[in-house]
């Protein structure tokens, strides 16, 4: 459609995942991230008159909200899109949609969609800053993000000197159980991994194929061999919305297959396995938790549990992406 | 969960009810109420910066509207939760999903539910405070606040010395119909009773059962017979979706069933009736109307109807429970 | 309902279309609309402790993102009412819903609904200013606005002096396709006629009946004899929704049927057909867009196409409208 207010420059930034950035670019977020944790006011409402829209084809309660705060606390206006009384059911195409909303003068888009690439997508085509918000299977680098601040506050990597913050070397990380459908995995896997920690997923071959070692981790199948030597194990939500299957059996391709009680016998973050980890390790779960199945009630809300830590790390980070994507100048002024 | 990040002490205020509560328990939201009520600003936006998040689980308009305008109004930014697009799909609990909310840094829950003990439930796991707004047929207390002032107001009650204002000593409420499904009944008890009002539940056993009388209220079953002696008639509405029944037969169990017709005949509040008043009685409503079942048009929109007065004080009420539940220390920092 | 908190005063605006509007008139929206596309700041945050409620009957993307957008630029509250959570489940009538609405305090009301008279209907019975953002097939007059602006624009008619400012004369615009069925037209031809444009409207005569003519409009079907004398095609999205109809036969009353492709060929805006336009005369759509029925993907895209800049005037517009009608005193004090 012609006519667009902005122009596409470089000067755009868009945050749609972790994989590809180095530990300088992700600091330009975390530290940040880090000091709005101290003091969520610490930079004032520097997004005040301007608007950020949340762009969501896909249910979600925490990340959405997470936004809306962020965005809210920076003094932005924050319009919801995507969900039922969009124009989706009129014919129009999500590129269309992106573009339009552009065209009404708004600061950022945050996308979330159920497609890996729509995220990329909608940036190729607007000239506003896109932050990527969960795309399918492929990223949800905010949520990268969160994991490593809280990864890093519970091993001490926060306090360092600046040239060391952050950093994660010398970590081990088990990431455990769907992780072929995992975007929060994805994320995490190229954040972490970039700042020097080391990761080990781990699972059956049909939810975590040893293609995934392309990502730069390693791939395990037995979690009872790994536990005892990582510094943090992150338990996956099983995905079954996208398709993540308990009970196939073995003959079926290369996934060997485990029931449901299988699973959380073989898999399960179970109060006996968490009592292997080592004295300081720490149990991670991006949310919303399947309490008896990857995870047992006793150990999410155990003394190594930090998943309220990863929630709590939410709203400032996403202040500090909305801060790097939306930089000083106003684009929407109209 | 591990790691939440704010702590249960005893500062923080939960308004879940107004049951057990003292006058001088009321006075304390009533009296900064009827000052946002002649001036919204009277207190500036103490809660700038601050989020409150409506965490409700029941369809509702003006309750969900008037929190929003509350919180808005004094500063706060405000997030909608419970719906379609929130995590219970996923499985996760009430207290997972109000955990999570919490350690998003918010300021305040508001919560309704459909279940009685909801909010409770919720307060008790989140050190927040928790302002319930309707948990099933238990109570509604900023309802029963504000049909406390507007009961006041059109009494004369609300320019009275300190010591004496808001008190309700000599005035007599018949509260008529489907007591029994009905939160706001139980709240507008509580309250008016804490502050001297006589109450009277007025209808047939199914819908106003004698038990009521544990609450603190009289019970009659002939609503001409109290019609002349009372100086308010708040009439309910039928809830219909919590199982009121019109049609039921004199045989099932203690309902001594009247038809739709035969409920207005006996209970509803018709211009016949209304005009049976003492001078200055008042019609009070809830909302929203089933005209002409409990109460007619020309009643509810005549000279002694105080309904929209009522919803007036919606929002001032709302803003004085959340000054009152958010104390100054922001608990939410991060 | 009684004891209303406001009063029904002349002083009251509401925007309920263009139709009646003179040219003075119009600039008074045209004009602070004009000064805010330049910086949507100028004129601060009057609307700052206000609340702005879009009560929407209709499934809206643009329209209710904008006006959001607006107000919130503006500093008001801004409260979504009208869908699944509303009171109409609970047999509410829409004037119970708007004076509810108005009670708690509010200082505007945004309605769209499906019915034409909707919003007239709820402004008849409240005393704070309702702005029209849709109602059935009658008017759309903020979209009426943004198309004279985005017109307006594409000829130079902006800058000119105050008097002369936003006349249109000398211009002709067709207006092309389901015009029987879109509030837009309307809204666009009373406003465009007033500021001295000719506009002629050209379809079938199922979509573009004789009749037309009684809004001071010209009616053709041959789209070819027009294309090459006019200075805008304003192509209107098939409304399928609201009964449009591509395949009746000739015999069916007065509609003279024409299949989709036969549409396409007679009516679409093709890039063959935009290429015989004159030299500087645009292309308008209000979105959303039907691409390759009423207007083809090229042309929407192409230079000609102001499309996007229509979409830009739009939060500019609203917020001139909404200022408009919110005069100077809160009228919602409370």
């Amino acid at each position: 459609m012609g006519g667009a207010p902005t122009e596409l420059t470089d000067s755009t930034r868009d945050l749609l995942g972790l994989q590809g950035k180095s530990a300088w670019d992700l600091r330009a977020i975390l530290a940040p991230a880090a000091r709005l944790m101290e003091n969520r006011r610490a930079f004032g409402t520097p997004l005040a008159g301007r608007t950020v829209v949340n762009l969501f084809f896909e249910d979600s309660t925490r990340t959405r909200a997470s936004f809306t705060i962020a965005a809210q606390t920076l003094g932005a206006g924050v319009v919801q899109f995507g969900e039922r009384g969009s124009s989706s059911s009129k014919g129009e195409t999500l590129v269309d949609t992106a573009r339009t909303i552009e065209a009404m003068g708004v600061g950022a888009l945050v996308v979330r969609h159920p497609s890996a690439g729509a995220a990329k997508l909608v940036a190729d085509h607007v000239g506003i800053p896109v932050c990527n918000a969960g795309d399918g299977a492929h990223e949800h680098p905010t949520q990268g993000l969160l994991d490593i601040l809280a990864l890093a506050e519970a091993h001490g990597r926060l306090d360092r000197a600046d040239d060391d913050r952050f950093d994660l070397s010398g970590l081990t990380v088990a990431i455990v159980g769907d992780v072929v459908h995992s975007r929060v995995a994805r994320s995490a896997i190229a954040g972490m991994t970039a700042l020097g920690a080391s990761v080990v997923c781990v699972g059956p071959a049909g939810l975590c194929p040893e293609a995934l070692s392309t990502l730069g981790c390693g791939v395990e199948r037995d979690l009872d061999a790994v536990i005892g030597e990582v510094d943090a194990v992150m338990a996956l939500r099983m995905q079954f919305e996208r398709g993540a299957r308990l009970d196939a059996g073995p003959g079926d391709g290369d996934w060997d297959g485990v029931g449901s009680g299988g699973y959380a016998e073989r898999y399960g973050l179970t109060s006996r396995r968490a009592g292997r980890m080592k004295t300081g390790a720490v149990v991670m779960h991006p949310g919303p938790l399947n309490r008896g199945l990857e995870i047992e009630s006793a150990v999410a809300d155990g003394p190594s549990s930090v998943v309220l830590r990863q929630v709590a790390w939410g709203a400032p980070v996403r202040m500090a992406a909305l801060l790097w994507c939306m930089p000083d100048q106003p684009g929407e002024a109209g």
